[in-house]
């Protein structure tokens, strides 16, 4: 047993959560306590059995309890249509804002080769033993506009274009409701450039 | 088995911290299951086990998995001073900033009969029982200066009188460090009434 009173090794444990440092832990451990051990008690729960069984979809790579996530499966998605995303943070985002029916690829990260990130660890393999399968016809690259984001984008578009597959970028410009003032230069450049008709 | 996923049940459980939304919620589940699952699971373990095991302290009240928490068995603590506070989180901070080295006795909240919380919800009966034993000859008053902890330390002050015990409060003024520009009128009403020579 630690020299550390329970109490301390609580606060201890809830500093690797994200974003919580020593007081947000106390703060947190003492509401626990206090006020709401039942909450408490329930995440202690569900955290560990998420811990333990959550693992990849086996069909495109999202965290998933199951061995092919429940989008993989609907049957009512269009499985002509791949979105290519980084992470399920990312999917999940893109499922909140828009009306889309087709599928995802998560990726779980961008090719990053000095830092030993190949095609293989990102399941580029897996992407395309699936575009083998003939069923996809269109690819949407919504990997991250970074240097990262654009370099994967550009592997898998030559990836998918070595099987005659119709590859789409996401639109990149001034966001929306923003002013430009605020913009960066770089997005500015590109939206400047791709300027389309009014 | 709940018809939500085991991630949606996750991000659900963790809304019970506090100061916890539901975009921070999806950035925790997505870390931990990511990037650090070691961590999650260690959370998960320490926090089912403080949640069964944490009580309060026999002696003080305080939070503990003890029967009687370590400061209260300390033989190097002075039993003849005894600090009453609200809450255990405050017990911490004056632990951390003073260098006391008497006993606390742990309230749990304040009076507030319109709540329903009279003395025995706050421990008076367990407190008396203390001031009775002889050993306490200085109870310093550490409640909130609000209105609720005001009426709970008279409250307490009348029941040491009783025994013919010294009480003192912690004194109330501008706080170091600060700006007279942006402390409240309050405040500065009670620092400038209660002056003393320079």
């Amino acid at each position: 047993m630690s020299s550390q009173s329970l109490l301390d090794q609580l606060i201890g444990a809830l500093r690797c959560l994200p974003g919580v440092g020593s007081k947000t832990a106390q703060r947190m451990a003492y509401y626990l306590l206090e006020r709401d051990r039942e909450g408490g008690r329930h995440l202690s729960h569900i955290m560990a059995e998420a811990m333990e069984r959550i693992g990849r979809c086996s069909c495109c790579r999202t965290l998933t309890e199951l061995e092919v996530c429940r989008l993989c499966t609907n049957p009512h998605r269009d499985a002509a249509q791949l979105c290519v995303v980084e992470t399920p943070a990312d999917q999940t985002i893109l499922e909140q804002a828009i009306d889309y029916r087709g599928l995802y690829f998560v990726l779980g990260g961008h090719l990053s080769p000095l830092d030993g990130i190949g095609p293989r660890e990102i399941g580029l393999d897996l992407l395309d033993a699936r575009l083998s399968e003939g069923k996809v016809k269109e690819v949407i690259l919504a990997t991250n506009p970074t240097v990262e984001g654009e370099a994967t984008a550009q592997y898998i578009h030559d990836m998918a274009n070595a099987r005659d597959i119709r590859t789409t970028r996401i639109a990149q410009g001034v966001p929306m409701g923003g002013e430009l003032e605020y913009v960066d230069g770089a997005t500015i450049a590109h939206a400047f450039s791709g300027r389309s008709e009014f």
